[in-house]
């Protein structure tokens, strides 16, 4: 399980990839498999929360690493980038990092 | 506290607003008061988690409904709508709803 808190020390990235209904649940498997093979591995990585639209044209990666310099040296490694090729050919993204600034509930 | 899990029984929000540097914390006090005054009360509001992008050009709210129904109700309600107005002065959203596929951590 993962939690959103001010309190948590992580760096978040949100991750959206726009991607062809058909190819939504493929997109899936590919950042579920580039997860548990590579990335949880990698120094730094605290989450990775796979996200389905119910319109079928966005997959979201809610993300998050313990540092930002931990998510900077990651794009830098290989094995991790690899991951990446497959899921270009099918989808485009837009990634920032972000911090968390306020989170509400109802008690 | 937010938590992110396949079991929680709610339907997800990611709405990435895309908004000028110089704007972004105008941006993030006018999501928590359209949260604290008016979706909180909202029936069906479970949580919203607002994220400033550290590069400063996005602000992201990852909010939790208990229904798709509650969410889409929302938008109908003349108060809740009326807090877009001078967000959409400053910013452009990309808004879809989501379910949780699969959420990975480091144990």
């Amino acid at each position: 399980m993962t939690t959103i808190s001010k309190d948590n020390k992580v760096v978040t990235l949100v991750n959206v990839f726009t991607v062809e209904s058909e190819n939504q649940q493929k997109l899936v498997d590919l950042l579920v498999e580039a997860t548990e093979k590579t990335m949880k591995n990698v120094s730094g990585f605290v989450s990775a929360n796979i996200h389905k639209s119910l319109d079928g044209v966005r997959v979201t990666n809610y993300a998050q690493w313990r540092r930002r310099e931990d998510f900077e040296a990651m794009l830098k490694n290989p094995e991790a980038t690899a991951h990446m090729k497959p899921i270009m050919e099918i989808a485009t993204f837009d990634a920032h990092l972000y911090e968390v600034v306020e989170s509400m509930s109802v008690s």
